[in-house]
């Protein structure tokens, strides 16, 4: 099944429901306002339900308010779910898919996909969901607009990590290309995502920063955030941030590592690798798991405990 | 005069002397060495030579030790200069060239280039000067290989900020995605690049981080860097950084600043703008210049006095 069966399922309904996974990110918030607005311009009445709030980075995104997450009972004859490599990752949006009055189309780029629904278009060789949108635009014949563009090439980035990770291939930029010929504003997108740091967040990071530590002869790099840095800077965990990144970052580091100490007495860990080393590996040993370059895990524990055993560990793997 | 020209001088002469502007970057150092590694695929004997030293960061580039910094008599019948608006940029290695013996190339993206030269291939256009190389090793019938590839694909991106800025066009990101096609590995490149940060650069980042100030009600965003701060970190002010762009990236700011207190009693300034401020306006009133976006003024005093002269006259531009 492939991309004609998905036009085939477009045209074959016209209450249209989009959904996709818990935790929303960047591709997966983009290919659903991006699909909506292609399928809204062709006469379809669509709808969006996430089971979780677009986090506010994403506000930029123009239509991100057509993203409900009143979860009831649907019209639609079609649910198209994207971005999501099983209907597990929906959520609670579960609920409100019923087969019998539904079908279900899939459109991902992951490699785990399953290959659910009566029609699908999956394809891992693509960077990101939004990659695969730009094709269902072309085969429905759908020419698209520069705020389109703009939608789907913030799929485009924020999955490629501003085109930086191997996962960038020719089909990519040369999809790129398309949109910024279609009218996206490529160094708008790149301010929404990059230049819109809250102050606190910089400064908070600035605290982490300085006691930047090495271990392993520097292959490790790590920091740690306590809940009185927290409440310094008036920061919440659960607002998104890539902290971790800076460490990774360190010349010479293989493993970055961030501890954040929760109020719950829970320590969590992010992981990330510059690809050589396998911290879905590291990640394991503390029941935690995630990628080959970005995992996590938690511990409850005191902080400084929880760094001691866990640096040990790591600099051990390392050595 | 265009690319076919530039076919032609490489063409008529077999020792050519390739050069560029003082204090490298990252294009005009890879725009170099791919050309020179072009050429030398073509039997010809090409050298290198640049008033300044190739800067640390740049040294995962292979072959930048051909960039030689002794100028003397040179061989050479044809000099391509790359990457200048003016053979005036080229600093000392105007010694080298001699117009009696020589004929002179020119490639460009300036939009201020002056058309200097013989032969020349200019378009303001182009994001880079590298992207300028691709389309002459083309024109020269020149199948890239991977390791040029990767050199080329390097000057791509430190001239778009990785693919960032608003330089980035459909045509930019075409020719990257040729350069992936030809074996370029983008996620090397953009690990050589972001990922390589010296320890003691990020923890003097963070120490400047914690005291990011705003002004202006949030539109003006600054740090300073201090002498002791310097000493405490062991870090080098000639050391290539770009501490100031975490200002700019502050949500909220238009423009950011960073005051660099100097051993010689002068404070550098750097300035930078989301675009919509020009701050070469902003640094002219203390004698400094540079672009809409980035510009940088030196002033003579104390951090603190400089400090508060300085932010007073910029937040009431802004007000």
């Amino acid at each position: 099944m492939s991309l004609p069966d998905i036009a085939a399922a477009v045209a074959k309904h016209r209450r249209i429901l989009i959904t996709s996974h818990t935790n929303p990110d960047g591709d997966n918030i983009a290919s659903q306002l991006g699909l909506a607005s292609i399928l809204t311009g062709l006469g379809k009445r669509v709808d969006i339900l996430d089971q979780d709030p677009v986090p506010s980075r994403y506000h930029y995104l123009p239509g991100w308010e057509r993203i409900s997450n009143d979860i009831g009972p649907q019209a639609a004859t079609l649910a198209i779910v994207v971005d999501c490599a099983s209907v597990e990752r929906i959520g609670r949006v579960a609920e409100a898919i019923t087969p019998a009055t539904m079908e279900i189309a899939n459109i991902d780029h992951h490699i785990s996909n399953v290959n659910f629904g009566q029609y699908c278009h999956v394809d891992p060789q693509a960077s990101s969901t939004c990659e695969l949108i730009v094709r269902v635009a072309r085969q429905l014949g759908v020419k698209l607009s520069a705020e389109q563009a703009t939608i789907l090439l913030s799929g485009l980035m924020t999955d490629t990590g501003g085109f930086r990770y191997s996962s960038t291939s020719p089909a990519t930029l040369r999809t790129a290309a398309q949109l910024v010929e279609s009218g996206a504003d490529l160094a708008w997108v790149a301010e929404q995502l990059y230049m819109q740091q809250p102050p606190n967040q910089l400064r908070l990071l600035g605290d982490l920063l300085i006691d930047l530590k090495l271990e392993a002869g520097g292959k490790l790099a790590w920091m740690a955030v306590t809940q009185a840095q927290l409440k310094r800077h008036s920061f919440n965990l659960a607002e998104s941030e890539e902290f971790v990144s800076y460490a990774i970052a360190a010349r010479g580091a293989e493993v970055g590592m961030l501890f954040k100490e929760q109020a719950d007495g829970v320590i969590r860990i992010s992981f990330r690798s510059k690809g050589r080393v396998d911290v879905n590996r590291l990640a394991a040993q503390f029941g935690g798991g995630g990628h080959v370059s970005a995992a996590g895990a938690r511990i409850k524990g005191k902080l400084a405990e929880v760094e001691q055993t866990v640096i040990a560990a790591v600099a051990k793997e390392l050595a």
